[in-house]
Formats: structure tokens, C-alpha cells, sequence
């Protein structure tokens, strides 16, 4: 990837000649199967610029509980695209609403009522564990909002992942989207970027707000080099995945509570995490807290080794112990 | 009232000189036993105002599911203001949180992290019927937001009517609040405005949000003379408290599915609560649906004689048959 | 206009059902030859909400220098309709661009240029004296305007005084613009109001963003009442500029550097602007600054008395003496 | 710079733990006689941060004519920022007001005023021609700055050029700003990002406000690398500056109307601004038009070869001949 950021043949991307930029954003575009893209410095500002398209105010849209468009922005959503936030519980499965959950939040009302426009999806689904929306139940919610007036914005930071757990093409999951933001780095591990993509005139627009954000770049192309090296390398995404399944095996066996991993990332349940998270950190384990519980990703950086020394590490926990709530067996 | 506005001594409130204007201000500020005051055209201005002097970009606030400011304002106060908006649970008693789960949902974060900054509350709350918070449980509200660093705004558009169903001063629900904005239209009967207060710092500040907004006006000495007279009867709210209960008694012995009503707003559970505003509207009885329900509202215009002929539409509707679900006794 | 007020018939005009305003909105927009109009509490409000509907982000709007929306409206017209604001020169006139200029300040550039969307110009205008656009004149901008793709609106808080000074209908100065805001209060002399006209679908929209801002009123057919009234009494504007040109003819002979009022402002150059206002208003004269020059207003409290009295307040202010430069010929 | 790239050691920045950008922060912060620093993606970023800093609802800033932050950010200074822009003249040399002109636009006035509370300043000023304010000039804007109570944002953008034409260090153009933003990519040569510098507890803020936008990047190391490389290789901005004066005087002699350059930009002036650009480029000769002039840029990508291919392609130009007006000695 280094070696292709070196070679990278570069232009101006805010005057629109990048042709590293240019490469990637029309292969990502492919793979998608959506007609235009646009690279963005991340997937912050890919959400953001699609809820600024998507939202006016007076707006109301929808996600699921936990999203990242609703905690971990902070807020930009909601002041930057003006729109008001409406959190939907995950009962459609984990990390998504049920069809007919979308469908009754949206009812028409007077003038001085807020309109729901827009929904939001996320999938894998982050601060759920990484779970996944499969096809059919995917199309079971682009058709909800659908029937309700809806347009639909995929966070798709980790699709990647949700695309290879199900051993599906990317292009699968997102029909019936209007705006999908991928990400080039985290799972795939290009170091900095996301993608927006849509129809060509929703990107003309984007590539206008990236520039209002200051997101836009000059010689990008070493950047986007990095990702399409990264995109090439999805495939991998499969031993990111079995990693988990081999960190929450091994937990489950130490007596651990962790859910069983969908795709890369493993949550586990501590009496107290942010104490767990300490102790690791000092064992040279990174985790990190996510709703009351504790996180492990796996990705390109994690080699088989690495999980094996994560397990002893978490076996030598001295005064830590797991609570046996909400323990599931990871099998 | 009208009276009172044809006679009123006026000047330029824009460049501050309403004598009459200056009168309401000092007399709500007393009332409700804080420093200053400023006259809003809309509740919905004064709450936003509010916020936007609490809140900055990055900041979230919490407000009790169904708060006026939450779902009645097209979203100005996340887009105005800035704020991203989190919803609590009415688990400390109708159209309340408890004080714990206040506690609950302010937890320090990395930088990254949304700053929890603001409690509303709301009393009475509109959309949970009317109902109201005891001083007790209101000193309690605001004792768990300054043990957690959060500063509390009070949307009291509906607050006389809280005193008088608790039978104590309006100033006794105020301590501990740093804004509250008052309506002196709803219940009151003024035509038109709603009061602000806090501290001279503040409203000085609200003044110059008030002209941003476009909320500054001219001789608004005729609206504030009808304010000092709405202000100054509002001993007669307790009739609308009895007309409700008369209503909502009515209702009752006509097997409606009613709410006891706290004050002057009763709620009844419908098989189809558009169908039945319709036809109320049809045989001259006005009511609304909010949340799923139908409400009525009792006020300085409802006489004894008006509940009486609203009970008779009600018994006269035809095909329209309450369900019995959520049925309540309104004893 | 007292009288009108305490007879009002209201309704509750948030539900949208208060038939004088209905009344008001349909004459005013009658008088100025549109289709729609809507109430507003201010002039700032009926401005930022037609600002509010023209801009765009990564739009720029251009005004006539010291115009109302660009220096008295705390900027609201930036943040809140996101319009970066471009001044033009008063080369057509006093208080108004030429066309040319016009059509010199829109050029369309690459995609990461701001966007010239919008023309506001103000008649009569405020700053420059009350001064009048001709109705030739008006029309030329307006062409301007549109070869140039431009939307205009026209602040016309003072377009009642424009129309009595040039003799003509108000409707011969609204054509070609989108949305025009005439005030009911400063010359006309109702308490409080402004009144938005554009087209039935805008006017739908402004009154979605007039709740937005706090800028929803109950019972405002009281204030409507009033605003009938001003409306139907503005012939008695010519006697406001007979006014301000007895009081500018009297100021040139006691040797004071005055303009020819066209209207009913009149402004003055003295060496000290602000002490003159001090020593005025010691005097119970009302004047105020603006542009460094001395303002003073007729208006329907002023009477052909009170302007004698004025003369004689002047002509016996102590050590202000009035300076020579700029003077002109009231004549 | 590839191979620094290649090389970098990096973390996760967004994290806070990329230790590349780290040493960059801090060189940079060093190297400008300033506490602390933050990377942004872009100088557009770094002003609209500062911006967003200092500037509240109502406010005013100062900026000169033609400054990147008016009419090259798409307004985001604006409508991020909420502060309304006043254009100053360049009154105190090219590209800056004179140190009275900066006061003379700072006058308090009533509460419903625009409250003026920052300068900007731009140094070098691109669109002037790359102009250069000398150091005493700089202490008597900060200095009138400081004395009317404003603060002072520096877009440094090409604060390098300035610091080289000078032969003075650059912290030596920073002293009396609270924040200066400065470019890695244009004439340093970066592929991408610029840093902002100021106090702790301002960069702070910016790094939270950086991610609100959408600017945190992950593993930026490999970026900061190449601002590392480029920050150190500034004395090569001796050559741009000396190819420019090449260029200028060459197209002097070709009898093109040109201005003498003070650092890396020439400004020439063509019958046919658009027209001059496109045969240019049809000649394999990049520039562009801004303010209704061609303006050329010298940077690390052009040799001295390359500047005599561009004289000859000029002399070539077959229609388009320059104009005489405006022309000047680049003597």
C-alpha cells in the first residue's frame, strides 16, 4: 500500500484533475453499483453531507439506536443538516428496526408538524457488534421507507464486512439506497477516507459541500492510491472474521460474556468495562468501551498471534472479573 | 382584557421604551421569583432562545419523550440551537424522568463525544395529559441535573396551571431552573405572547436572540397590557380544572376510555382518534389528536355550560365507539 | 385603530384560524398585486423568512449598501439563511445599484464558487433617507435581475411612503419580485406587524418557517385588526412627507446641512451626530444616528405642531453647531 | 517526500495517538512562535475553525477585499460561522486596510447591533497578487485590531512566501493573532493539509470542532510526514519567488501588462482574462483568472526551464493581445 501511495499519479482534486482520485472513486462507484462517488476525508463527513443533501429544515429522520449518525458526530446531523434526529429501537434484529417500526414512524401531520424525509441505516451495525442486515431483510426496509415517502442513507463504514459475512457482492446491499458511505480505512485499512456515492448529481452536489466542510484535498491521489489497494484487498476481510470468532471462542472458554461475532468485532460484557479496558491497555491489548460494553475489533493490523496473545492476556486479568450477564454462547 | 389593550401606554419595545411591556416583564419575573424577564411572541421562541443561549455545537440535552421542544418545534432546537436532542423515559411519574435516569444519561466522554449539558422539563406536560410536577419531585429533577453538571430549562408554558392544581406560588416550581419560559396564551387567555425569564445577564442576552429571530416588535404595550390582565386572574384556572374533571367524569359514566385529568387537558383512548375529532368538529366540540389520543382542553373560554353540551356530542356521536383499552377511572 | 382592536374577531392562528388576519393577509396582498400573504410579527422576520426560502448554502446575495438585512438584522440573514451577503454601490440612485452593476456582480464560476442567487433591494430605503426607486427604475433592476437568474425580494417596509410619494398604486412597485415584506407599523401605525406576499406555495412555506422561528401568534386577529386599519388609512402618508419637508425647509433656513426628504425622513449632517441626539432629545425631540448623520421620522403621531416644535428645539440647541459639508438644498 | 511518506510512523489520529502528526503539531506550533497546533485537511478547514471559534450569533468580522475567507469558502464563514463579513478596502497597501480604517468599523452601538468582534487578515493576499505585508505593518493592524477589542485570525496560507520575500522567520508575521492558519500543500509542496495554530485550549476546541466538520483522519501520519518534509524545505521558496520575477519580467519585455511580483503570483492583464487561460492551457501553460486577471504561480513543481517554456508559449499567443491598461514595471 506504501509503495502505491509512492507511485501515485496526482493532480488537483479540488480543481477536479486527480486522476488517482478519479481511479478510485469510479471503481468504488462499481462496486457498488451506484453511477458516481466521491472521496471523502471520512466517513463523518460522507454521513454528513448526505444527511445536508437529504434534509431541510423542518426535517426529521430516523435511525437506529446507537447509530453512529446520532452519537458519534456529535451532532453535526442534527445543526449541520437540520434535521431532527428520531431513534428507532433495534427490533427488526440486532443493530436494525423492523420494517413495519420505519412505516409507523412516519405519519403525515399538519403544517407546523416535523416531516420524516429520510432513514438512516448502518450496516454492519458498529455499537450492536458489528451485526449484519442481510439482503432480503435490507430490501424488507428500503421497501418500508419506500411506501412511506422515504429516502434511505446507508452508513455503510463497514459493509465491507456485512458483504463478505454474507459471501455476497457489496452491490447486494445497497439498492434502494439513495446515499451509501463506505469506509477505506478501518476493516480495509487504507490510512485515511471514506466514499460517498449516489447518482452523479447528488455527487456534483457532495463534491460542493466537501469544499464548504474544507474536505476537499489537493493531490489526494496519494491518498487514493492507499484505497484502491485496500478496496482490491476486501477478500482479507474473511480472517478479520474468523479472529473474532477465535477471540470469543477463546473468551467464552475463559468464562467470559461476549456475543458471538458476526463479522470483526467482538463486544463482551465486564462488571465494570472501563476498568477492563484499563487493564488490557496496560497488558498492550487495545478495546475500547462502547455502550456499557467492551469492544475488540479485528482488522488488517491483527494477526492470529496477536488474538492468541489477546486470550492470554485476558486470562491474566488479575482482579477483573466478567459478570455473567448477558453471557451468549459464541458458538 | 380588550379594555385593558385599548388604554395601554405604549412606546418602541424594539428600542426599549414600552412602559406597559417593562410592567409584565417585572411583574412575571416576581411572580415566579427570578431576576428579569423578557416578553416572547411565541413560546416556541421563548424556548428556543433558551436553548440557544444553553446549548453550543457539540452539546446534547435531554428532554422528556414528547416534550414540546422535542417534537412541536420543526427542530429549531437542534438546528438553531445546535443541540442534539436525547429523549428520557417518563419513568418518574407522568411526563417526568427520574432524577436517576438523569443521572444515567450524563456520562463524560473523549473529546469526540457529545457534551451532555441541558435538562428540559416540562409542567404541566402537554402531550402526557396535563400533568404535573410536585415541588418535591421537581427539586429532586433539578438536584440530580446540578449534581451532574447540567443546567435546567423549564418549558412552564403551561406552569400556572401546575401551581394551581398543587395549590402553591408558580415561584415555588421554578428554583433551580436558570430559564422558564411562561405562556400568558393557553391558559392564561392572552392573546398573544409568552415570557421568558432568568437571570438580567441572560435576558439581555435573549433580547438580542429576540431580534435575530425577528421576535422584536413595536408598541407591544397592547399585547403586554392583555398579558398583565391574563397574568393577574390566574385564580381561575381552578374552574378549568373543574371542568375538566367535569368532563373527563362525563366521559367516564359514558364508558369513554378517559385519563384522570391534573388539570385542564383530558385525554380519552379511541378505536380511531382522527375519526372522532372529526366528528366532534362536526357537532361543534373542538379537540385534537396528540400522541394516538384525543385530547380536549378546558380554558378561560369553556364554561360549565360548554362541558355539558360537549358531553352531550360526545354521547350523540353515532358510529364512533371508544375502545376500552388504556381505559382509566377518572375518579 | 383601538376601537378595530377590541372588536377584533380572532381565532387561534397557528391552527389557522383566525379570520382577520385572514382578511389582512388577503387585502395586503390585494394592494400589492400578489397572490398570497402572510402575517409576521416584525420586518426582520418577513425578511429572514424570504432569505430563508431564496438562499442556499454556497449561495451569495446581493444588497444596496446599508440596507436593513445586511447591517440591522444581527446577520441573520448569513447564519440563518446561509447566504454569504455581497454589497452593492448606490450608483443607480440614492439607495440603489444601476442594473449594470447588477448584472457586473453575477458570474458564474467552477463548482467551488459561491452562487449569485439573489437580488434584495429596499424601497424606499431607510438609511439613504427614505429614498425612492421610480417605478422605470424598479423595473430596470428587475430586468437586471432576471437576464442575470437572480430571484429579488423587496424589503418594502417603506413602500406604502415610495407609492404615496411617486403617486402611484403600491402594485406598480412589486413586479418582477418573488417575495416583498411591507411593514403595518413605522409609518403606517399599527402596534405590531409585517406582511410577507409571494406566491401561494412560497407563502405556504414562510408560514413553516414563521413557526420555526417563534413567530406563530394565537389570537392575532387583534394585531390584524390594527394592521386593517394603518392599511386603509395610508393616504394620510403624504401628510408625513409634508411634515418632513416643513421640517427640512426649516432646518436649511436656521442653516442646518440637510437633504431634500423625498418621503418622511429627513436626515442631517452635524459635526457631532450623536451629541445633536443627546441635545434633542433633552429637548423632547427624537432623533437618532444612522449612517453618521441625524435622523429624524415623521409619522402619524407627529403633527404639523410638533414639527414647529421640533424647528424651535433645533434652532435653540446651545453648542452644536452644524457643519457645511454635504450640505444640500432642501428645495 | 514519498519516501517520508512511505516510512511514517502512524496511530490513530482521530484517537489522538498518530505520532507523526504529532512532531508536525508541534514543529509547526514551534516554528510560528505559537503554543499549540492542530492538522486540518485543508486551509479552507483551518479558517472555518478559527472562525467557528471566534465568532458568535450577531457578530461581525473585518476582512479585506478579495480575502479567501469572503468569496472562496462558499461561505461557510458565514453560516458555519454565523458572523456577518464587512469587506474592507485595501487602503494600507496591496491586499490589507490601513490600521484606521480597522478601527474606523468598529463602533459599538444599541443591542439590537451587529457586535464587530474579529479581523481577518490573509498574508500573503492571494488574490492582490500574492502580496506581501511587511512586519511593522503587521504589529499597526494587530495593534488597531487590539485597541477596538477585536481578535485577529491570520489566514497564513502563504505565510511562507511572506516570511521568505521578507528574510525574516515566520514567527516574526504571527505576533498580536489568536489564531493563523497555514498551507503544507501550495507552495510547500504537501500533497495535502494544512495546520492551525494558537493556545492550548483553543486547539483543543479545533480538534473537536475538526471532527464535527468531518476533518479527523485516521492514520494522517502519512500526511504529516510529507508537511514534516515540506516545512523543512521552505528556504526553496527563494527559487519560486526568483522564477516569478522571471516570468514577470519576461512577459514585461513580450510587452504584456504585468505586475511586479513580491512573491510566487503574477498578475497580468489581458483584454480576454478567460480567454488568455484557455489558449494558455491549449499551450500546456497553467493559470487561471482571478479578480478579471490571469494569474500565474510559481511552486515546487516549475523549474526555471519550465518558466522560459511558458514565455515562449506566451510569445506565441496568437489572437490574444494583453492590454495595456493597468500595466506596470515588474522592475
Amino acid at each position: 500500500m506504501r509503495r502505491a501511495m509512492a507511485a501515485a499519479d496526482v493532480g488537483d482534486d479540488v480543481l477536479d484533475h486527480d486522476p488517482t482520485m478519479a481511479a478510485l472513486e469510479e471503481e468504488v462507484a462499481a462496486v457498488l453499483g451506484m453511477p458516481a462517488a466521491l472521496w471523502m476525508p471520512s466517513g463523518t463527513m460522507g454521513n454528513v453531507a448526505a444527511l445536508m443533501m437529504h434534509l431541510q429544515r423542518g426535517d426529521k429522520f430516523l435511525a437506529p439506536e446507537h447509530a453512529h449518525v446520532l452519537g458519534s458526530e456529535l451532532g453535526s446531523a442534527a445543526w449541520l443538516a437540520q434535521g431532527m434526529p428520531e431513534v428507532l429501537p433495534h427490533d427488526g434484529g440486532p443493530g436494525r428496526p423492523a420494517p413495519d417500526t420505519v412505516r409507523a414512524h412516519v405519519a403525515p401531520g399538519p403544517y407546523f408538524s416535523l416531516r420524516t424525509t429520510l432513514l438512516c441505516l448502518e450496516n454492519t451495525h458498529n455499537f450492536a457488534g458489528g451485526t449484519v442486515t442481510p439482503v432480503d431483510e435490507w430490501h424488507a426496509l428500503t421497501a418500508a421507507a419506500s411506501d412511506s415517502g422515504l429516502v434511505v442513507h446507508l452508513d455503510g463504514a463497514r459493509l465491507w464486512n456485512a458483504a463478505a459475512a454474507l459471501g455476497v457482492e457489496p452491490a447486494r446491499l445497497t439498492g434502494g439506497a439513495t446515499t451509501v458511505q463506505v469506509c477505506l480505512s478501518k476493516g480495509l485499512g487504507a490510512p485515511v477516507g471514506s466514499v460517498l456515492v449516489s447518482d452523479a448529481v447528488r455527487i456534483a452536489e457532495a463534491r460542493r459541500i466537501r469544499k464548504m466542510l474544507g474536505g476537499g484535498v489537493r493531490q489526494g491521489g496519494v491518498l487514493a492510491a492507499a484505497g484502491l489497494v485496500a478496496l482490491r484487498s476486501r477478500d482479507r476481510l474473511h480472517d478479520d472474521h474468523a479472529h473474532a470468532r477465535l477471540l470469543a471462542d477463546g473468551l467464552h472458554e475463559r468464562g467470559w460474556a461476549v456475543d458471538h461475532p458476526e463479522t470483526n468485532i467482538v463486544l463482551a460484557t465486564t462488571e465494570d468495562p472501563a476498568a477492563t479496558v484499563r487493564a488490557l491497555a496496560a497488558a498492550g491489548v487495545g478495546a475500547v468501551t462502547v455502550a456499557g460494553r467492551v469492544r475488540f475489533v479485528t482488522h488488517r493490523g491483527i494477526s492470529t498471534e496477536d488474538v492468541h496473545a489477546a486470550l492470554a492476556a485476558c486470562a491474566a486479568l488479575p482482579a477483573e472479573r466478567p459478570t455473567d450477564a448477558g453471557a451468549a454462547s459464541p458458538a
